[in-house]
């Protein structure tokens, strides 16, 4: 199976338990005939799981290339990172970063617990050199396609200099996977202040300012959804906060949409009426399709699955892996950093 | 006219110019029967306009607690806030504020450039003792009501004193103009990393945890919108971001909305019939009602309304200002402040 992108998954993290990440996985071999999978986790349960599912499968060509590796533990959504990386050493998700790092997968994917993902990946993979600390990008919907920001919480703060690292790797990302050319590269900063941002923001203008990036200079946090930028460059703090700001507006939005819809029947009868266009507008902002949060900056790729995600929603982050993969994004942001520190 | 309560509007700035400080303060004067306005502003035009809307009026009694007060400047919505101070001590900004100075005004509303106005209302009016910088503080809607956040923006960077003096001016807001009795504070922080939030962030929960304040601890980005929480403290960069964002976001999701519904003719006609459900899930998100964010922590009342604000916005902002002022907003901080600090 040499050319082949063999992508270890960890099959037991998550909110759904590992059904989802049998079907997902199977739904990526399906889609991509050029991947392996290992699903890592419990190999009783899982062995029974893909058993059953390829009795009932009309085609098995795809589980050919699905092997099974076990792992003894599972690592909780809410343990602590630290926790995490000391104690379960057997865990489904630890043993899956391990095959990156031996070289038995090329990427690997989990949809557990973000901080225990971060922890164990960067003890064990460790960051590019040039690379202070890794961030987690991924992309974000905007008016004509999406928006690519980092950091999203990987670090509480950060430096000038690593938040020009952060601007380098989502330079890369939005090349190597997005095929933009040249992205345009803007800093997140706000305007209603007296002097625009504070020392860090500054700094870190400069620093772009200087490099060979196709830097756009400041945004404010309403061009994360206009799109008139590519990657949006943030501290993990500040990243997090507008992400996790937008689910609940997302959330609240769609709640009183369906409250007005469901007042009377009336209104349930109008409902009916436009549920073509809600489901179009639904399918438009659904946050499936935007699965797979990278964690960027590694020695290897390892990509975040939503915790909440379904079976599509966790192929979807299977999809980015092999495309990261595919276009060498460690090797390419390596180049790049060396190429504008060169200069 | 002694027991009413005076504003001043400034009735130059903003993106539509006077004529909507016009219509709204007469709107104000008509919804509130205890206020006398003082319009700042060239005085032939304001005289003029006013004088028009009076002779097409039915009932002229409102118009008698309405006067001009002359500024022969305008502080642009891009001028630097430096620049405004410096240069401009005849704009109906500065006329505004320093009307609250003399005391001839017990508040200030105005659509204006908020650095402009923050700068000068902190150059004219002063902070409270106890409190190193002024905040913006706003209602975000909520789940079940609406959630106050600060600071939107006034600095872009603060101490945990400072937020710890942010927590107490913003449980001050939510008792005194918004009825909670025991209103709970949160501290914004971020969930991924290793360790929860930076020091900024650790250092401001121990103050908060030991203070009187029903603080209730940490808060992530979507609690905003949740509405367990009824104040909500970050520094000004990251709820500027937060704010921006969401604006960002309102506007692509109403945008995708409007997209989906105008696609053909099928999808237009059940637009029509689905419109008194729109026509109510937009007044529900309608920023209007929401309009008027204080600039706290200073010795006055000083409301900004939204730039792109119409008369009924406008009007709502002129509103906080009378709430604030009847409720003794800058005495009860100094009060909570002294009784905080002695404790």
């Amino acid at each position: 199976m040499s050319g082949m992108i063999r992508i270890a998954v960890d099959a037991m993290s998550g909110d759904h338990g590992s059904a989802v990440a049998v079907d997902a996985a199977i739904e990526s071999l399906r889609r991509h005939e050029d991947i392996v999978l290992r699903l890592v986790g419990d190999s009783a349960s899982l062995e029974t799981q893909i058993a059953d599912r390829r009795k009932r499968a009309t085609a098995s060509g795809a589980f050919d290339r699905l092997e099974v590796v076990h792992a003894g533990e599972v690592v909780d959504m809410c343990e602590s990172p630290a926790r995490a990386l000391r104690q379960k050493k057997d865990s489904s998700m630890r043993v899956a970063v391990n095959l990156v790092q031996s070289g038995e997968a090329d990427a690997c994917v989990s949809a557990g617990n973000t901080g225990a993902l971060m922890a164990t990946a960067r003890f064990v993979l460790k960051t590019l050199s040039g690379i202070d600390r890794p961030a987690i990008i991924s992309p974000i919907p905007s008016r004509d396609g999406h928006t690519l920001m980092l950091d999203l919480g990987a670090s509480a703060e950060s430096t000038p200099e690593q938040l020009f690292q952060f601007a380098v790797m989502g330079a890369v990302l939005a090349q190597a996977v997005h095929g933009i050319e040249q992205p345009r590269v803007g800093l997140l900063n706000i305007g209603a202040e007296e002097i625009k941002g504070n020392q860090q923001i500054k700094d870190a203008g400069r620093l772009l300012a200087a490099s060979g990036l196709n830097y756009i200079g400041f945004v404010e946090g309403d061009d994360i959804y206009i799109g008139d930028v590519d990657v949006v460059v943030c501290d993990g703090f500040v990243g997090n906060v507008a992400l996790k700001t937008s689910e609940g507006l997302g959330k609240l939005i769609a709640q009183y949409l369906r409250e007005e819809f469901a007042r009377n029947w009336l209104t349930k009868a109008s409902a009916v009426l436009a549920m073509p266009v809600l489901r179009a507008f639904r399918d438009r902002v659904d946050p499936r399709q935007y699965n797979g949060a990278t964690l960027v900056g590694l020695q290897g790729t390892v990509v975040k699955s939503h915790g909440d995600a379904d079976a599509t929603a966790f192929a979807s982050a299977i999809g980015v892996a092999r495309l990261e993969v595919a276009q060498s994004v460690p090797r390419r942001i390596r180049e790049q950093l060396a190429h504008n520190l060169g200069e």
